[in-house]
């Protein structure tokens, strides 16, 4: 049996045996991160260095400065003589299910909507009327939302809507209710899917000020079409949200065999 | 009708009416990343800022704001007298499938993988054998691969594996074959399912070198825990990708009415 010390022959990718500080404080920050994500501290605390070191594997300085990494994310705060807390759980989000974020978040707390615009445009961008497929030159109403969990910044939300989807939404409340619940509540009828991308950016200064997040900062900046049932597409957004206080998860299937190429 | 010029009584979030430059450059960022990620520009040039203008609805200094948006994100180069180079067409990963990255990638072209760490761990630390259901004190093999497609890095995956599953990868081809792939063909059984967290971060140094970024730079770090058929989780895993080459994408649908809470 190979031990540690004995990379694969003809691969010494450490001459040393043993790899630099920075790969395994990468590796414990990645272990930590995951487990503060699936709740494994629950109460909001991490243990100290000593016990860290014994859990993860690691010498003290190794485990020091895995937890720089994670202090530079957002995701823990150290005060010297306290200890390490966690800022804020992450709030997951399924990628199996097409909901709004006030659907999401119902366990996490409550979602309040600062609408920064609400407003018909009369001719949408070609690269929007496109999209939805409306006529060259149609109009469009756009929406501009800071979203909060509690009081505190999560995302902001640019979307456009098709002009007889999303004019009836400009009386309704927006400020708490979520754009798809009021889409099925004025059409009468439920969404059908969205085709979801997902993008991992820094956040400009100005979206960072919005946040309340510095600037450099980690997004998602996360593209979505979500159409009717019956296939036509009604909403195109893009949401820039806090990545210290969200991840997305996803359950995914192996499936049948590939065909090979 | 109301028109652009008109907020929401009770809600002027833009006193003269118009938004600030800043955020319809991020608007029409928005709209030309996700262009650029569906390959509405096969040819890899952007069009000229007069032309993107009247496509995006815009002023030529908002096109020149959201250009630079898109250039700090790596995603364009622009030169004066030539125009905008879309850098490198963004490789999508759908998340409906578990699949290795080669499989994904196969029609984009040829990964490597550059093998920096291929051993066994004779006691693996306690958060990798509990998550793994080995025993306390078990040992795990260990891979770290830095993963190229057509010879420029893509992402620098750290794996554990359970010692049964990972020893006899240890001879394989690990520089041109998935794990996946591998797992399937030594066990002689499909896998199962994974549960994937993913998380925006930035670069730490170290990771910038790996995958010739700048530091500071956005990534998708993503913790994938996969299991065989039978549910038992064998291989944990945290992916490093570069977020100006990869995004996330997955269609999803709405499903049945949710309870009310």
């Amino acid at each position: 049996m190979r031990d540690e010390q004995s990379p694969r022959p003809g691969r010494p990718p450490h001459p040393g045996g043993t790899p630099p500080r920075a790969e395994r404080a990468r590796r414990v920050a990645d272990t930590l991160r995951q487990q503060i994500t699936s709740g494994v501290y629950p109460h909001g605390m991490l243990p100290d260095e000593r016990e860290l070191g014994h859990a993860l594997g690691a010498t003290r300085n190794v485990v020091r400065e895995a937890l720089a990494l994670l202090s530079d994310e957002g995701l823990i705060i150290r005060r010297r003589g306290i200890g390490t807390r966690i800022v804020t759980a992450k709030y997951g989000h399924g990628l199996e299910r097409l909901t709004g974020l006030a659907e999401t978040l119902v366990d996490y707390g409550t979602v309040t909507n600062e609408v920064r615009a609400a407003r018909i445009v009369p001719h949408a961008p070609k690269a929007v009327t496109e999209r939805l497929r409306l006529p060259d030159g149609s109009g469009a109403v756009y929406l501009e939302r800071l979203r909060s969990l509690d009081g505190r910044p999560l995302s902001v939300d640019s979307t456009w809507l098709a002009p007889d989807i999303g004019r009836p939404l400009l009386d309704r409340d927006l400020a708490h209710r979520d754009v798809f619940d009021l889409i099925e509540e004025t059409t009468g009828h439920r969404l059908g899917s969205a085709e979801v991308t997902v993008h991992a950016v820094t956040a400009e200064p100005d979206t960072a000020r919005l946040l309340e997040i510095p600037a450099g900062a980690a997004l998602f900046a996360i593209d979505r079409l979500t159409c009717l049932a019956d296939g036509r597409p009604v909403d195109a957004e893009t949401l820039r949200v806090r990545a210290d206080r969200f991840a997305l998860q996803a359950l995914v299937h192996r499936g049948p065999v590939a065909p090979r190429t």
